[in-house]
Parts: structure tokens; C-alpha cells; sequence
């Protein structure tokens, strides 16, 4: 906390005080999620598939429902080069918008990669090297998730090979420079290196990729080596888990200068950001507390608030194993927005639960309102966001405003996931008036939802 | 501290334990530094002419033999936004060196525009501020110092006018778009605004543009026009000053962990980086405790280690005060390394002083051998450096392979000034075997001596 005014600006939670224990809100769902499908039999996945690309721990974290799962000392020691991480308040913000609202923020972009992804590649890299695992695959779109992998495996002794799609990894060289400052091995994707690269290449050898063969690739690439394993970046129950020890730090931070949030809010892509710091506040909510939790996400990738509840693959090919979610079908092309982390067909099935249960709130904002929050943010805090970190602030300005509006406070907590510097080709496009919005309509999204797999939804 | 390991990774400080005074090595001085000769008289500079375009309270500190000189209280509480800045050990490069050595780095990287430089941005803005100026004009190269000042500029309410060298504004397009995200105005240097960049342009519509014309640019500027002052990013004494917020946390942060350094670390361009960390060790040196204070600069650009201790102008076009400092020259046009902040002809004269009465310590080492250290730093410790503060980690991995081979303990401090997430094309370079590195023969750095101005150094 600030010394030298009354009103706290920063509030820093001592090294001592980082959690011991990652939250998992499965066990406090009112029942079960669906079981997860396999694409080849429809049936439940078996642990012996999942068990050729994923390591045994990670496995048992996405299945279990014990409330507090124990994070390993090494994985502890890890984080804290970066955690805590600090909570502020957004003095200057509230200010500018001249609201009774109170806005705090989580600041995710100390982290050595720049943003959030480093809370559960490192635990990732843990348990994948713990479980004899040489190599870890995966795919990457703009290379956020990538770059925090290739990180978190330099950490931890593993090789790391990242399948990044081929029009980022031409387009946007910055983010593949740091895995390779890293030492990790990047391709691009489609690529000579699988059966899914070459099968794609030779349709069509100028493919630019996409996320969803760049999932095949590595998943092809785990599976057919036996010292190598997948590892997602978003999405799966254990991945929102590790993300956790955000909304923990910030309840606790919250807790020392005396504040609860009305409203907690994150931005939704797969769903890791806005879990990270929403679930430690549904125990609460389970025990009568009053905070609402609001997912945003992109306009023009609307799968929480245009999207079906229904079966779906994880990625285009149909490879993965099949979960309920909200989804726009695994066919879905998001536009080009600049918030590459949030172009997503499909959504975490543990918030997708939570939200068809109406524990948690979705909405969608268009990257043109977000960017102008972006920048208020900018010149007020000095700090530059991540353009889908810019998303939950966008939310954060419109409750502040509504508050204004109501002549009430609120108590408003949002994640800001990282910092805006590998983005700033986002940014040209915006002060230069070259930013452009997407609305699909009811027609066009229909499409994407008419190739769901054909599975009875329960 | 680390909660889980015996051994320190990372010392935090509290906030109440910022500093609250600037630490000024005017004091610890044997004999006061030869006065600023004005560049139309040849004369000691008169504080009307320096106050056309300094404010009184930056000139009454550049001149200053107070120890210690409080800070105000509106620096202090936008000091906290992001100070104390985290101490760490890195274990795993010395792990990796096999070193007896124990490495500790301050990390000035989570500052908010990504480096040390928002130290004396954030002081600046605000004493002008307080001397009723609107605006603030300065250059920049590659825009380092330029974003740190835009983001200043913006939380004390004043305009700023940032002349980027053209070259940069061209080919580095992104720390321009966080300048103008900043709000600040950017102009391609030589530009259309000032009698220097016209007459510039007029002989060379093509100019690609340089430092010191960038810095004519922006003096004229603020000196034509009454609401709008000047602003330096290194070399001045009161710059060196604010960074010494560095060491002084750096040196209680080593306190908590009961050691203090055998040789404190930084790279140097102008000299605030290097001075920033080491100045506040300078008082122990004189109440003699042994330490050494080594400053890295680059071998293409080596004022320290290879120029001459004379008179000179801080700038190209010879429009600044002459200062006794070591320079190469100020026609020395520096090749163009990766480390575009210590691209630079002269020195801090302060720092040069220091360095001529035998109290600081200079190397120079090549770009390439910077960059191998980079990688190795960054694949141990997580964190990428800028180029600029990887100058500073050779040297310390220079120091702790020399600790390894003489079998001895050495405790060695450096300053990690910045983050590399602008900087990702030289990585690009390194890792892509296209580096280069430049070796000027003594006749070449010669020429630049030749046309010192006629002065009679003391």
C-alpha cells in the first residue's frame, strides 16, 4: 500500500502470503460436468487415451473434485520470481470518468512472459518433467501462450516444440524471436514435421494455418513420440486451476485494505484469464455472498453470448476429445481482430457450465470501444494493455460509468492479463482510425453451429 | 524473499522503505566538477541562459552539493506505482557458470514503459509542472527515453513533443506507437517545426537523422517557445540523481540479505543507467569500503575506454553547453549496434570524472559477446534483457568465470535497466547469425577528437 497518501494505489501482498493451494471450482459446482467424449468412440475418454499426451498429475487435477489442490514447492519457488503480483487501484481512471466507483486491477504483466499464460506453463512443465516427459508440443496463435511454454520449459529442463500458426508466425516475428530466445523450437504451422502439416500442405502448400491444425500438429506430434507430451494453454479444468492463484492473491489483497468486489471481471477467449481471477469469488458467491462474475469477450467471436451449449471439438480437424461447451462450431473462422488470444470457437466447459447455471455473466464488446478504454487506461495508469486484456477493462469502464450514472459506489476488480507491448501494430491500427468491427449475423453464425458432432447433449 | 528455499531468489522491499531522498555524489567529490562553458561565450554558462529552457528546481539540483535531496511527495506516491523494484539472485546463471560468485540484479524492468528511464522522466515532468511549464520537448533515439517521458508527461497534466531520429521513427516504428498511445506529439527528426530540421532537410531532403540533430531540434523548441522547457534523459547531473533511487534500494535490499557487493555493474551511454545503481555505493567507497564500480559500454561506441577527457558539446550540431566529459568526439557518428541508448559520443561528467580520478572502472566488450550472454542469461533466469543492460550482464558473467577460476567467493551486482520485449529484432539478428561487430582503429577515433572545440581543460 501506498506510503504516503491515505488511499491506497498499489497493494502488495508479501511473498509469504502466495497461495499454497490452487481453488477447484469443480468441487463446488451444483453437480458434475458432462464427461469428456472421444472423438473415436463418442463414448467417455478413457485415461488410457488422454494418458499418451498428458502426465498422470495433470490428468488427476482435470478430474478431481477436491476444493484445494496443493502447489508443488518447486512450482511454488517458480512463481514467486513474479508473484505475488501486484493489485492496484485505478485512482486516475476513476478520476477521469468521474465515478463513485472504485476500480482495482490485478496485474498480470510482471510475469517474465508478459502475461498470465506463466501460471500454468510452469506448473505444466512441472509435472510433464516430473512424469519422465523430455518434450512438450504445442500449438500457438499469436505466440502469447508460446512464448510462457518455452519459458516455462527452459525452466524446468524440457525441450519445447511450438506448432504457431503460419500467417502469425510470418506476420508477427516478434513473439516467435522470444521462443527462440528461449531456446524452443518453432514451426510453422502447417508444417513438413506431421501427417496433419503434410496433409494440409499438399491441399493447399500456401495454407496460412490456423489454430485449429496447429492443435492437430502438436497433438500428432505428442502422441506419436513417447517422451513427448501436449500441453493447452486455456480451455481444460486444470489449466483454470493453475490460473487460480490470481483471484486468490487478489481476494487477499482486496481483503488487507478492507474491499470486496460488487462485480469481478475478466476476459473470456478460452477461458483460462477470466477463471484465473473469478473462481476463488464463486465459494463465495456458493455461500450466499453477493459478487457477480463477468465473462467479456470480442464481438466478433461471441461464443459465450451467441454461441450453443452443446458438444463440440476442441479444435477444426475434430481430432480432440468432445466437450459441452458454448461454441460457435469447430468450423467457426473468427475475423481478424488484434485480441489474437480470444479468437476461440469454443469455451472452457467448466465456465460454460457456470454460465448456462447463470453463475456467471457474459458480454461482448467491439474491439473499437475496447481500444478507446484501452487507451483512457493508458494515459491515466501508464500502462499499456493487452488488447484482450483491454477487453475487461472496457467492461470495467461501463460499470464505473453506470455507477456514475446511479450516483453509487461499487466495488469494481478486473484482470489485467498483460501488457500491451508485443501489440502495438494493434495500436497503430487504432489511433490511426484503421480498426475495423465485425458483426456476423444470426444467418452466418447458424453455419458454423450446423457441424456440431452428433451427440445427445444432457 | 523466497518462502520456500533457504537460499534468497528475490528480495522485495517494503514501500515504506522507498526512498525518500536522492542520493547526490556531488558531495563525495575530492573537488568540485569544472563549471558548463556556454557555447556562444565560452564562458561558465549563466542560469539565465540554462533557465530558458530548465526549470529552477532541476537547475538548482545540476548544480547542488547537498549529500541527500528530499523527494517530493507527488514523486514518491508515482515512484510506488511500480518502486521498489525487485532484487534477484540469479542461481541459475551462476549455476550455469559453475560460479563460486553469488550474482545479484536490480530489475528496473517493470517499470511501466519497460525501463530505468521513467526514474527521472517522472521528477522532470513534475518540477516543470510545478514551474507553470505546459510542455515538454525533447529527442529520442531509438525511444526508450522518449516513451518514459510521454508517460510522465501524461500523469503530470504537460504536453509533450518528442523528435524521434528519422531513421528510428521509420524503421522502429513501435515504441512510437506507445509514445503516441502516451498522447505524446512525435515528430520524424529533422523535421518541418524547427530552423535547425528545416535547414537540415534543406541540404538533405533524404536525412536520415541523428541524435544530435534531433537534440537541436528539440532545444530550439523549447527555448522559442515560454510555456515549454527542455528535457535530457542522461548525462546532466540532476538525471544521474534521480536514478540513484537504484542503488540506494539496491544496497538495503542486499542489507536484508546480509551481503554487500564486491562490484556493482552498469552498462553506460550517457552514464545515468550505470550511475543509477552504483552512485549510492560511492559514499562507502569514500568512508573507504572496497568496492569496485565497473561501467560496460560498447566497444563500437568506447568514450570511457578510448576517448579523450576534454571539453566538447553534448550534441552534433554544437548547439549545447560544452562540458568536460570524455567524448569520441561530437562528430563520432557510432555504428549502428542493437543497444541504440548507448549510442553515444560522450559521457556523464560526473561519471567521467569519477572515472579520471581512478574511482569508477571501464570496459568496453562487443556486441556479439553481449548477446551470447544475453541468451545464456535469458534461458537461466526467465527474463529477456534489452540490449542495453546485457552490456552489464557480460560483464557480470565476465566477472563471475574469473571468480570460478580463482576459486573464490565474489558478490556481484548489477543492473538489469530494462526489458527486451521492444528489442526483438537484434535478438532476431543474434540468433540468426547476422550480428556484427566494429572495430575502429585508433587513427578513425582520432578524427572525431580532431575537431574538439579550442577550450583549455583545467
Amino acid at each position: 500500500m501506498s506510503g504516503v497518501s491515505s488511499r491506497p494505489l498499489k497493494v502488495i501482498l508479501p511473498d509469504s502470503e502466495l497461495p499454497r493451494h490452487w481453488y477447484n471450482a469443480l468441487a463446488d459446482l451444483p453437480s458434475p460436468l458432462e464427461p469428456v467424449l472421444s472423438p473415436a468412440t463418442l463414448q467417455p475418454v478413457t485415461a488410457e487415451e488422454l494418458g499418451r499426451i498428458f502426465p498422470p498429475a495433470l490428468l488427476e487435477q482435470e478430474m478431481s473434485t477436491e476444493r484445494f489442490i496443493p502447489i508443488p514447492d518447486p512450482v511454488r519457488e517458480a512463481y514467486l520470481a513474479f508473484r505475488p503480483t501486484p493489485l492496484y487501484r485505478a485512482r486516475r481512471l476513476e478520476e477521469s470518468l468521474g465515478t463513485p466507483a472504485r476500480i482495482y486491477y490485478k496485474y498480470e504483466g510482471v510475469s517474465p512472459s508478459g502475461s498470465h499464460k506463466t501460471n500454468t506453463a510452469l506448473p505444466q512443465a512441472y509435472y510433464n518433467r516430473e512424469a519422465g516427459i523430455r518434450r512438450l508440443a504445442t500449438e500457438t496463435g499469436a505466440g502469447q501462450w508460446g512464448s510462457a511454454l518455452s519459458m516455462a520449459c527452459r525452466q524446468f529442463g524440457l525441450g519445447c516444440t511450438v506448432y504457431m500458426v503460419r500467417v502469425s508466425y510470418e506476420q508477427k516475428p516478434y513473439r516467435r524471436i522470444l521462443m527462440h530466445a528461449y531456446g524452443a523450437e518453432v514451426l510453422a504451422s502447417p508444417s513438413e514435421r506431421t501427417l496433419a502439416g503434410r496433409q494440409t500442405l499438399a491441399r493447399n502448400p500456401d495454407s496460412p494455418g490456423s489454430l485449429g491444425i496447429a492443435i492437430s500438429e502438436a497433438v500428432e506430434d505428442a502422441a506419436s513420440h513417447d517422451d513427448t507430451n501436449y500441453a493447452l494453454g486455456s480451455v481444460l479444468n486444470h489449466v483454470l486451476l493453475h490460473q487460480t492463484v490470481i483471484g486468490q492473491e487478489a481476494r487477499a489483497q482486496l481483503s488487507l485494505v478492507g474491499e470486496y468486489p460488487d462485480v469481478v471481471i475478466g476476459c473470456f477467449g478460452g477461458g483460462s484469464n477470466f477463471a484465473g481471477l473469478a473462481l476463488p469469488f464463486l465459494a463465495d458467491k456458493a455461500a450466499g455472498k453477493e459478487v457477480r462474475l463477468v465473462a467479456v469477450e470480442p464481438s466478433a467471436c461471441p461464443s459465450l453470448t451467441r454461441g450453443a451449449y452443446a458438444y463440440d471439438y476442441g479444435d477444426t480437424a475434430g481430432l480432440t476429445p468432445i466437450m459441452r461447451m458454448y461454441t460457435l462450431g469447430h468450423g467457426f473462422v473468427p475475423p481478424g481482430i488484434h485480441a489474437g488470444g480470444l479468437r476461440y470457437h469454443g469455451a472452457s466447459p467448466l465456465v460454460s457450465r457456470l454460465r448456462h447455471d447463470g453463475l456467471v455473466e457474459a458480454v461482448a464488446h467491439h474491439q473499437s470501444e475496447v481500444f478507446t478504454s484501452a487507451i483512457a487506461f493508458t494515459r491515466a495508469e501508464g500502462i499499456l494493455p493487452a488488447p484482450e486484456s483491454a477487453h475487461a477493462i472496457h467492461q470495467a469502464v461501463v460499470e464505473a460509468r453506470q455507477a456514475a450514472e446511479e450516483g453509487r459506489e461499487r466495488v469494481i476488480l478486473f484482470n489485467l492479463s498483460g501488457h500491451g507491448h508485443f501489440d502495438l501494430a494493434a495500436y497503430e491500427a487504432y489511433l490511426g482510425g484503421k480498426l475495423q468491427d465485425y458483426v456476423q449475423s444470426d444467418e452466418e453464425l447458424a453455419q458454423g453451429l450446423a457441424a456440431l458432432p452428433q451427440v445427445a447433449a444432457g
